[in-house]
């Protein structure tokens, strides 16, 4: 997209959301009286600087031309009706809606102040609601940075990277019930965790998790769906990917080390799970494709069917902002990083998830893992904060609050991505949660028998 | 329930669906120009001996006495709006069913021609679908025996049992979309694996799985969900569960075996996952209640949270039988298990889930994990396979056509369940898949790189 490309509607140069990227999501007038939104009036709309465009009635209107059912697909309280469509719709759904909202051209509605009236609303009017039914969640692991940290952690510098581990995209089926949307608080989980970790016998206790973490991930929904034992070539799963959100993947450190054995992550991972609101086109982040960290091969190549000829990731720059409770805004950034640093591609994950048969759903969503600068991990990893995203001074200082090894009650998480284009920046905003105190649980909050 | 409980429509004894079981289903009438249902007059049913009896029919007839909204829960494609409506909703449906469907009584409708006529239709003249739609999938791993084969095949006898594993009922996130109805075909998976599974530094292969395994599970349904944040007592837990069917969670041994580290199975088990269609309510498996195998308490006793003051499980005998392609009817029974062998039970599992705030949603689907005698597992732990549920000639014989160590191309295999009563038997009916081969990946079907 020339970067030329300007809207009628005037977008600073450091919103994430200029006619660029036009990402998507779900919104619903706030009523007169309070800030939720109405949930039956639920539709589709796309962000403009601090504006929602309303693309319910842009389609009544008659701007998509009938190249889809734009009226279904956008007067639908999900995105998936529009994510299942596929590559042609959402090509022909941007192409018109960068030629309605640009300040030139034709088709721009620049003119037309009634229809604006009708479709133009300020960020501040509506309330924002889960993009995407979310039918399946998997959470990939495909970081190397990242990875290379806990297997020291875990297994020593010697043995860092599984033997796995660069042969395939490594992933877990998640929780789709417990994910929420920015804003949404975050409750201190509680669970069981080992006694004394270094020595399992003496036992578990239960109660507040005291190790909770942020991780820093970036996720794509499907768009068109698979028939069960349909399998997806590399450059067919390309086709498949919709766009991108934030994602925290909020995580009980003390909780996983004593429950992932032997079959992974649970308890620790599905209590909430954040994503930001706006859905960004693949279209948007194209022009900022670049190598990977690793370079512009894979190294080492892996087996046939997971051979990406367009290997590469995209020029991102991610970050952490914690702001402690009673803090004075902003929040501090802790932590930096990229999302060149992924090792393996969207088409790969896709490729991969589907080589045994597995279907896929419009709407399923799939985190990278985490990003390593970012990374939240316990101490002995901690080292990698500073390493594969560069930058930042480190997640620890927080300000005049002090130090975090771990997530305070009310500490708020925000995270940040962006593209820097040429004069504009295609971001996701922010994907924000605070955290609340564990719920009291009384006499459960035992560390014996009762 | 008495046992001279008696429908008006004749029961075998050996059926699996008598008065004293009324399972739940979801069914359309078959067109008659094809076998396939009409999906969009699909409605909940139960199964009666050979018949399937049409709630929605006896709904709008009113026998349902208005305790809930009988018409909109029946006429309904799933059964999640029945689930959502808990307890006291589902012992007014059953009382009131039996009370219809019973020889005798007050409100027998044996008399009733003209509304026999419209709600009883033979089980061979309509289609089944999936009685739920699933939102999240969670296996459970609560067989002591099957933990501690597996665990001696990775570990050794001495460290079979993880130290979490008496302390928590062990679990994973599952895939929601690659749960299927049984009778569906089960194509085996192309995957990763070790090309020599003792030297992991030789890499991987892909291609077809060499070591496809069933899985002999027993699942539940969750009814009423809880909100985020929301924790459920034990007592409160046990109101959640909806009903029960079986489960084969079909498994990749070699896949798994190269992928599941550290994150746990991922492609090794979503390619496909069957469950049975009648979905056994927890009142008609009641009567059966039973001490587990490990006996009346829970040893060692878990913590507060997971106490459950009425532990036990179910007498209900679990089989497997497999019928190799060509080989004449019947199957072959290769293993006997029972439910008594599950040392976690519903309610702990369920609190368990929600013990850090993990919401539910009606609908969701909890496997058991495998129990014991039914494993499939590779040699060295089979002998777990004569342990725990006893009976059975050793899953290796399968008639005539020799013995199986894995599954191989067209062979059928059909698990059963069943609670004996006293002349009647509460069952699960079969849950039956036979394996296709493996699609021609060509190309990709690569031991190396391209």
């Amino acid at each position: 997209m020339p970067p030329q490309l300007r809207s009628f509607i005037e977008v600073d140069p450091e919103s994430p959301f200029p006619i660029q990227n036009l990402p998507y999501g779900i919104f619903s007038p706030k009523s007169q009286s309070s800030d939720e939104g109405d949930n039956s009036q639920c539709r589709v709309g796309v962000a403009l600087g601090t504006k929602v465009v309303d693309l319910a009635v842009l389609a009544e209107a008659g701007i998509f031309d009938g190249a889809f059912d734009a009226v279904a697909a956008f007067r639908s309280p999900t995105l998936n009706a529009f994510m299942s469509l596929g590559p042609a719709a959402w090509r022909a759904a941007r192409a018109a809606l960068q030629a309605a909202l640009s300040a030139d051209g034709p088709r721009s509605l620049a003119g037309n102040a009634s229809l604006l009236r009708a479709c133009v609303r300020e960020r501040s009017d509506v309330a924002l609601h889960l993009p995407a039914d979310i039918g399946d969640y998997t959470d990939f692991f495909s970081c190397r940075e990242h990875a290379t940290a806990c297997g020291t952690m875990f297994r020593g510098a010697a043995n860092a990277l599984n033997p796995n581990w660069l042969c395939l995209p490594v992933a877990y089926h998640g929780r789709a019930s417990s994910v929420v949307l920015s804003g949404a608080a975050v409750r201190r989980p509680n669970g069981q965790r080992a006694r004394d970790p270094k020595d399992p016998s003496q036992g578990p206790v239960f109660g507040p998790s005291t190790k909770l973490d942020y991780e820093l991930e970036v996720a794509f929904f499907v768009g068109t769906g698979t028939e069960m034992g349909e399998v997806l070539s590399i450059e067919q799963a390309r086709d498949h990917v919709f766009g991108c959100v934030l994602l925290n993947d909020w995580s009980a450190r003390d909780v996983q080390t004593w429950e992932y054995v032997p079959l992974g992550p649970f308890l620790s991972k599905s209590f909430c799970s954040s994503i930001s609101p706006w859905v960004v086109p693949m279209a948007a982040l194209e022009p900022f494709a670049a190598p990977t960290s690793g370079g512009s091969v894979q190294d080492p190549p892996p087996l046939a069917y997971l051979h990406d000829a367009r290997y590469g990731s995209y020029d991102c720059v991610l970050e952490v902002a914690i702001q402690p409770a009673g803090a004075p805004a902003p929040p501090v950034t802790v932590s930096r990083s990229n999302m060149a640093c992924l090792h393996w591609t969207m088409a790969q994950q896709l490729a991969h998830h589907t080589s045994g048969g597995c279907p896929l759903r419009p709407g399923d969503l799939m985190g990278s893992g985490t990003i390593s600068a970012a990374t939240g991990l316990p101490a002995p990893a901690a080292g990698s904060g500073g390493g594969a995203g560069g930058g930042g001074g480190g997640r620890d200082a927080v300000g005049e609050r002090g130090t975090r090894a771990f997530l305070l009650d009310g500490d708020t998480v925000v995270l940040r991505g962006y593209c820097q284009g040429d004069g504009y920046r295609v971001g996701f905003g922010d994907c924000v949660g605070t955290v609340l105190p564990a719920l009291d649980r009384g006499e459960f909050e035992s560390d014996g028998v009762q």
